[in-house]
């Protein structure tokens, strides 16, 4: 396993000096001190949990130095080195390592350089190296792909600060933030904080809810930074509800009449009122929700609050969900106003007595994956005052973009005729609340009625519902930095959301960085092969807690976690088709025919009885008839040697429908018998990293490669209504004549091994995201004025 | 959902009241308040996170009574009854189901049929029957299956008792434990006991290491009683060791030149010393390792001390491991030698400072499933004083009934290969320590040589070294109370270990009962369908808190769950043949043949690709030619009505092998096409059930009909080596004769429904547990001579 590293800073020696010191990992006069002497301070403090010097001994003659010496053994004689080799020993067995199963005592480098872990190569371990090669191992990633320093939480190193009532402070280890706050016994509290809207219209404005957790420390005095994560799902969600829609229908031919009209949501707006924080009263709620984000309970420890907020509608707060709204935006927002003491905030919904967040440092960070991942991206487009960075991970940048593509509805994977209203629907929780329903259920169906006639699933057409709920087109306000992190596998929120709102975010004077991993839809904090826990530490401590630490200079602009060799991360300087050289391909020159044709039957997957994922599969295989003759298949030549593919992969079609209408789609495959890694995460180690003293813990995974081979792998994808291909305005067509037809597929960075072949696949109705017609449709592809445009690196 | 509940204790009114006035949820002088003030006083209880009436008024405002109405606006008025309908719609709201969702409120009375909750039926609830109603409210299951005060737990209600430096005591509620100790702030000790034995032959006394997790309440004079998990795995695994028996290999015939003779291990014994408690220290080592059954957490909460010991070779301890052996029977003992003050234990190995259970009640159950619950079985075998009783899942009773069967070697399922010496390797966690290693490893090398020649896997025959392993043989002394738990699915710890331990415990003076899940090797302690959990804590409560509370009396002697109907148990006074009327079939009846035979050859899983739990599903479907070749399947007639099968179904066959050797399987299936209950219980809800305030949380699990039907279930199986069906002194065969062989197959409570049908697949290679002959063998049975005897109920 390659433990890539790049949170560790190279810093000066006496700042590695001072660090040490301050750590006791060694004494203010260690250097007349004897080595043996400074090995066993140092030493003694990997062992914590034991408090007397028999204790300790016992635990140093755990630990062997080579096949016959244990350390206990060695400290017998005043001894003035160790071997190189003697010293790893002994590094690997505190980073976790197992003698003999992991590695061979006598020899530790091996190890080291098989997992790419950091080591001095001196022959020997003396007063001389000692101390930069003790700081140089307290920084270096152990086996549970958390570094030294911090898994020495779990085992009560930081306890002498959480239990010392005068240390009331965040400490910093390599620019990093330490978990020296007491985690157990975190104050939990909620508030009620005033919107300035009045979303569910009973004239009196919305009241949001928001769970605040912080280290009780800040009661005495200490100001902390927020990570702040807007969360629609905090509340609960209505899972049982069905309001998914039907897609097994024709598609609509797009006229005059059925064109969208926009009407804007209504919603009451109320004047700011200014908080008045003299009056201020202590929160009167206890926090009874469970956490949600292990990244955010590492920070905790480390003297982060941790905030959470449903938003309106959800359970605690009022008003109405309305999926992707500015309102929401603006709610979301308002969290922040009063966590910088902008915004009156009350103890309960009585709006009796109000409360500040007199322990904010007024620096906030926004963290979360998906709708929390897209809340972030929405609040920073606000420019809000104390949003300082925001951690988006696999984030919607355009609902547009989720639930439509060029002018047809299409689904996030897994979520077949799901829609802004049925999302609405799963986050409306506080109708869980009996009390509320009775009152609310009526309001909430009129909004559904709104939403359900604004998304507009007949035209599937780019209308001001959606430019609304456009946020690269909201950006100039934005002034935070950005941490962007997409899966390349992720088909629900598509890479493309990732991909656009880089695009944009690359022209603004700020700081961003991009994070590509090989998952689907998932959080990336707890990978082995990178450390971007500890990497969110530096950032986020020069951004909340004004480390000078350089963060920014750390890694390359974007990492990309290559699909073909596993653990491995690719530096670059951007996302784009400009990365590489563009091809490109006239169809007709790989096919033996000049003109194409295939039919498509909406339905065939059900005389099948396929789901979305098997149908997809049997797809791309095509060895029945009836999917073979649903589509046309057409392969580029073999790569000659190894090359990626970089940036949006185009089709330009020439293209006939015997209809007035119709829906194209089309993959990009990857054909190749090998053994691709996994596109979820394998568990390594269950509970594996402690995020504080006997706290919260996360599993360390990585993708590897999957035990079985497979032929071919999805890289991309794409769809396009024949009347708008670009999703903007539709144009009549007519039966059996030809259009042309451009579009991008989904963005990728896809590593090509040699004798690796290209594919396209172009067809109709793609089961799990487009809708299923009932009628045959019949497709013709002039294949000589069709081709394929790419960049390869 | 069948919410079972046997916990749930029918108290006098003047206790009940008693217990709510203790609680606060009813006042003193509750009579002379008004009704609406009573119900005021008791519904402000369940929202204990809020601390002002403000924050209750919101509450009571999102709770419905009616389709109309709140609890907020019902109390405005000073009303003197609530209907049973508006009663129990807020009942349910408290039981976390949710109106509309889960039930109408206009008639909730519908869910509580549904869900067999408890309620009284009078047609208001007013002040003569509002404590009542109350009270069973409170001890009503919800919809995390936890009772509802329980489940205050995690909103604070009972923070009043344990931030309370004055309150320092354990409290019951309906004759259980409840949740007023800080598991938050636990105090986490190691020490080290002191063994009579020394296993490494240092000449020294092993040092076993114990971990200590006990309230800090019992630093002021608590006494608590102790829960005790004896666990091997502890210290960690050495799983990457690749330490299994090759299986493809032939038989041997057993002569008498490769008969066993038994050597027992070599121990040095020390004479036990008295411990003074006068120079005892604390603890002077922090326990940094975490906590694995949430079952032993639910009960620290509850003010019961866990405590956890791997016992010799494991990590932290000295010696050996030497598998089932009586010495660790002692080891695990002495632990509690420890907590009842009658053994020495250290600060530290150094065994300069000695330490004492102060603060232990001398009461102690032990807990665990499979090794953990054999050595509890075990332990109890001792007659130890101050064990009370021991809560035994999935336990071994007989080595030989896990490693072997009727003189062959037979593999627990998903271990094949594996024997006493393999789980050695395992368990010797202590060589995870190189210090450890390089000192230790000669002397362990030893120990395996010792085991692997001892353990013989060539006869397959029971001897003196599986004598000592039988715990069933050594029960003379065995004076704790008994509750075992098997799951009917278990083919690892095979069900006959419950069964015949049962059988003999019922000779004895003791207390016991017994449950029988429909799960493979599992913890059943999160089940919706029964209280488990808190039938514990009423029997845990009575054993080791001495609360009067008639535990043993609450439900039956076996509680057996329902293999068809889901979430349903069966009550019976015993598990034996006996509750059932024996039948008997002579096979020639139910075939056309009169003698059948069959050509195994061993390796023909491998031919077909096959592992051995799909070569076990294509063996008993029987389509494929190379397997239908190789068994004689033979069916009883349909069932008429539905029946139970209990008890160990027996066959009688008369067979003769082409070779002077054989082994012969015997599968017993259920036929019939119909959606059978998962084997794995299913996830209903993440973290669902809190263990404490702010602690750990519990997943709630059922099993549940699976969504594909299936055609045949495994029932039973059993296997025999011709040589030597009864295990016990093997005798020469000739090939080609017959011989008449008799063997049971694992006991079962199996409910048939009409028209299923029995079959019995007679075989001889199993192959994921017996050996794989290399060579061919053909097997033939005389069907006039051969039977099968069963009990049906």
């Amino acid at each position: 396993m390659n433990y890539n590293q790049y949170a560790r800073l190279d810093l000066p020696l006496t700042q590695q000096l001072d660090e040490l010191k301050q750590l006791d990992f060694i004494s203010e006069n260690y250097n007349k001190l004897s080595f043996s002497n400074n090995i066993y301070t140092a030493f003694s403090n990997f062992f914590p949990e034991v408090t007397s010097s028999e204790g300790l001994d016992y635990k140093f003659n755990l630990l062997a130095i080579n096949s016959k010496e244990t350390l206990k053994d060695w400290l017998i004689d005043d001894q003035s080195s160790l071997s190189n080799s003697e010293f790893y020993a002994l590094a690997l067995q505190l980073l976790n390592y197992e003698a003999n199963q992991d590695f061979d005592l006598s020899d530790p480098i091996q190890l080291m350089k098989n997992n790419q872990l950091p080591f001095i190569t001196d022959a020997t371990i003396d007063d001389s190296n000692f101390s930069s090669a003790l700081y140089l191992l307290l920084n270096t990633r152990a086996k549970n792909g958390f570094e030294l320093i911090d898994n020495l939480a779990d085992k009560g190193f930081f306890l002498k600060y959480i239990e010392n009532p005068n240390f009331n402070q965040h400490l910093f280890f390599n620019g990093k933030a330490l978990p020296v706050f007491d985690a157990q016994n975190m104050i939990r509290e909620v508030v009620y904080i005033e919107s300035d809207l009045d979303t569910d219209l009973d004239g009196k404005r919305d009241l949001l809810q928001a769970t605040v957790f912080r280290p009780k420390e800040t009661d005495f005095g200490l100001k902390v930074p927020s990570l702040y994560t807007a969360n629609p799902y905090f509340g609960g969600t209505n899972d049982d509800k069905d309001d998914l829609h039907n897609v097994d229908e024709n598609l609509t031919a797009v006229t005059a009449e059925n064109q969208p009209s926009f009407k804007k949501a209504s919603i009451n707006t109320f004047e700011k009122t200014t908080p008045d924080s003299k009056n201020a009263q202590s929160a009167e709620e206890l926090a009874t929700r469970q956490r949600i984000y292990r990244l955010n309970d590492y920070f905790f420890a480390r003297g982060f609050a941790n905030v959470y907020a449903g938003g309106f509608g959800t359970r605690g707060s009022d008003g109405l969900r309305n999926t992707g709204d500015p309102s929401e935006t603006i709610c979301a927002k308002e969290i922040i106003e009063w966590l910088t003491g902008d915004r009156i905030a009350y103890t309960s919904p009585a709006r009796t007595k109000t409360t500040t967040a007199f322990w904010s440092n007024h620096h906030i960070a926004m963290t979360g994956k998906s709708y929390l991942g897209t809340l972030a991206t929405a609040v920073a487009s606000t420019g809000v005052k104390g949003l300082k960075t925001i951690i988006s991970e696999a984030a919607i940048s355009s609902w547009y973009d989720y639930y439509r593509e060029n002018g047809l509805v299409i689904a996030p994977d897994a979520c077949q005729g799901e829609d802004c209203d049925a999302l609405a629907v799963v986050c409306q929780s506080n109708l869980k609340d009996s009390g509320h329903a009775i009152k609310l259920q009526e309001q909430f169906d009129k909004q559904l009625a709104y939403l359900q006639e604004q998304q507009d699933r007949t035209t599937g057409q780019y209308s001001e519902f959606w430019e609304i709920r456009n946020y690269r087109h909201q950006l100039k306000k934005l002034n935070c930095s950005y941490i962007g992190v997409h899966g390349l596998n992720d088909w629900n929120v598509k890479p493309k959301n990732a991909y656009k709102l880089w695009q944009e975010l690359e022209k603004l004077p700020i700081k961003h960085k991009l994070f590509l991993h090989q998952g689907e839809h998932i959080y990336m904090n707890n990978l082995a092969s990178i450390d971007f826990t500890n990497m969110m530490n530096l950032w986020l401590s020069e951004e909340l807690l004004d480390q000078p630490n350089n963060a920014y200079n750390q890694w390359p602009n974007v990492l990309v976690q290559d699909n073909v060799k596993p653990d491995t991360w690719h530096g670059e300087t951007t996302w784009h088709n400009n990365l590489g050289e563009k091809q490109s391909q006239v169809l007709s020159e790989l096919a033996s025919e000049k003109i194409k044709q295939f039919t498509d039957n909406g339905q065939t997957f059900k005389k099948l009885n396929l789901d979305a994922k098997h149908w997809e599969n049997e797809f791309i295989k095509g060895e029945l008839s009836e999917l073979a003759s649903e589509q046309i298949k057409i392969r580029l030549p073999q790569n000659e040697s190894e090359s990626i593919l970089v940036g949006r992969p185009k089709v330009n079609l020439s293209v006939a429908s015997s209809m007035n209408k119709g829906q194209l789609s089309v993959m990009l495959v990857d054909y190749q018998k090998r053994h691709r890694l996994s596109i979820v995460p394998q568990i390594i180690e269950m509970n594996a990293q402690p995020l504080g003293y006997q706290f919260a813990y996360e599993t360390l995974r990585e993708f590897k490669p999957q035990t079985q081979s497979t032929d071919f792998k999805l890289i991309a994808k794409g769809h396009a209504n024949l009347q708008n291909y670009q999703g903007k305005q539709a144009v009549n067509i007519n039966p059996d004549e030809f259009y042309d037809l451009s579009f991008e597929l989904q963005p990728t960075y896809y590593c090509l091994p040699k004798d690796s072949q290209l594919g396209l696949i172009i067809y109709s109705t793609d089961v799990g995201m487009t809708k299923r017609p009932l009628e045959q449709t019949t497709y013709t592809i002039d294949l000589t004025q069709s081709s394929f445009d790419y960049s390869i690196k």
